[in-house]
């Protein structure tokens, strides 16, 4: 299925970037751990947030307090979300050409409150399998207050943008002459993100080992 | 100095979070190596996007083709810039209480076109130098075409928040019980973002070796 059905989910800035397929979509939502949230605020100003999300299907999930503005202004209201990965910083031999390497992708849409207890709860269930897989099924669920105090908005995931840059430098002619080709360092500089050591909360009884759901999140194994 | 002088830059949700020190902010912002830039676009519908960015002083720059939607709904109009490092992920005993480590700092305010020309360079330079420092003393400068076609947006860091979380998980008494403190696992799954080993361009000549000023981002000294 493409992406890009409206004007303004169509890449307009560096096209060759553009990639319109639904799987590349999921693989950069699968490889994120934060989106970029930005509503229009009352006072009509923009705002952005970070935060953290789930999708599943068609549809992204992302949740916060009650209380916070982004889900009242965001409820019911046109949203813009981005989630983007940094792979490197690219080094030119024309600083116009110095860049980085990203996969990126950009939702446009009216977000929708999630009020529906069951269809909540499964969008929170989602969210955190997103964050922190398997924690879902051994972590006590939310109480009643909990419950109630977190607000979920859903969003479709139909108006979409991917934008990715893999590779080297571009060049113009003039720098790839025998006089400028080796004037000055060019390639990429790859940027690596990787889960750490894992650390256990200070008042952990001894016993309770590391389970599977994350140690396989091992280091030199990254969510990238 | 203090940050948030404004309701809309102090933080209202996590307070606990909430950093006021302007150095809090310049380390964010030294950390970060791209910042996603939210605006209203013609339309009245907010959109983010990410980009690179630099700073100096109070002013944060953001730059990009004179024709990016961006740079031109965002000139003399209100932005909101966030930059976010993420961390690591927070497992608790409860699933309300997964969370994140991060470092985040918002900035709003209105942006301003940079048009005077040893301005505009400047804030060139500030930018390259963010993203590749040392590149703009080597690398060859802007043509006359590639400088009129890229636009540069200045932005004061007078009105900015910073929220910073570290830590393990916040719980509830409740499951800090002898029946409930071991019942899963809970900690800090680290986050770590490392260069990797440059890759230089196909074309570049033999002889030329890697700068100090680009190996001295070496693995294991990353950004953050």
């Amino acid at each position: 299925m493409s992406l890009s059905p409206t004007p303004r989910s169509t890449v307009q800035r560096g096209k060759k970037r553009a990639v319109t397929d639904r799987a590349a979509l999921a693989r950069v939502l699968d490889a994120g751990l934060i989106c970029h949230l930005a509503y229009v605020a009352d006072d009509g100003t923009p705002r952005v947030l970070p935060t953290g999300y789930g999708y599943e299907d068609n549809t992204l999930y992302v949740h916060g307090s009650t209380g916070a503005a982004s889900l009242r202004a965001g409820a019911g209201a046109e949203v813009c979300v981005n989630v983007t990965l940094l792979d490197g910083v690219i080094y030119s031999r024309a600083v116009f050409h110095h860049s980085v390497n990203y996969r990126s992708a950009t939702i446009h849409g009216v977000a929708r409150q999630v009020t529906d207890p069951d269809a909540k709860l499964h969008a929170l269930h989602v969210i955190t399998e997103h964050l922190a897989p398997g924690a879902w099924d051994h972590a006590r669920g939310p109480s009643p207050q909990e419950f109630a105090k977190t607000a979920v908005l859903a969003l479709d995931l139909t108006e979409a943008a991917v934008k990715i840059r893999t590779g080297g430098p571009g060049e113009e002619p003039e720098d790839l002459t025998p006089e400028r080709i080796g004037a000055n360092w060019a390639g990429v500089l790859p940027l690596v993100r990787n889960w750490g050591t894992p650390e256990a909360c200070e008042h952990l009884p001894e016993h309770v080992e590391l389970p599977e759901y994350v140690s396989r999140r091992a280091p030199q194994a990254g969510p990238q």
